[in-house]
């Protein structure tokens, strides 16, 4: 059973690695482009087939090591 | 306009920092997981309201500055 966990910093949370891609961007001719918020995503390969306990097992690992809850917010998709 | 960028390492390219997420979650309690594999992502705002163009520079801006196209693949989704 495969998962994925994707976490971003919170919206009002400032991303310096959104910012400077941005800025990139804009110098290779981008300007159209307004902002940038950089994130990261998991993919998580679990044995077993039961949906909901895996989605579950799986929101409790995103909230103690993948995601920093003060900062950051986390979403589940179990495929 | 706003457009998501997944860029993942490709299933070939050794990814260390995966491993160590499932060794730390191994460590935690979470002995059913098999594998993670770390990914990133990037949420772009952009000018205008084409959503067939906004998705064909996006792809453009994945290629030459997102993602590594050696070593990484990458998928674009216009919200």
């Amino acid at each position: 059973m495969r998962a994925r966990v994707y976490v971003t910093l919170k919206p009002s949370v400032f991303d310096p690695q959104g910012r400077v891609v941005a800025e990139a961007l804009h110098t290779l001719g981008y300007g159209d482009v307004r902002d940038v918020r950089q994130g990261k995503f998991f993919e998580v390969e679990l044995e077993g087939d039961d949906r909901a306990s895996a989605e579950a097992r799986v929101a409790e690992m995103a909230a103690t090591l993948l995601a920093n809850p003060v900062i950051e917010s986390y979403r589940v998709e179990v495929l």
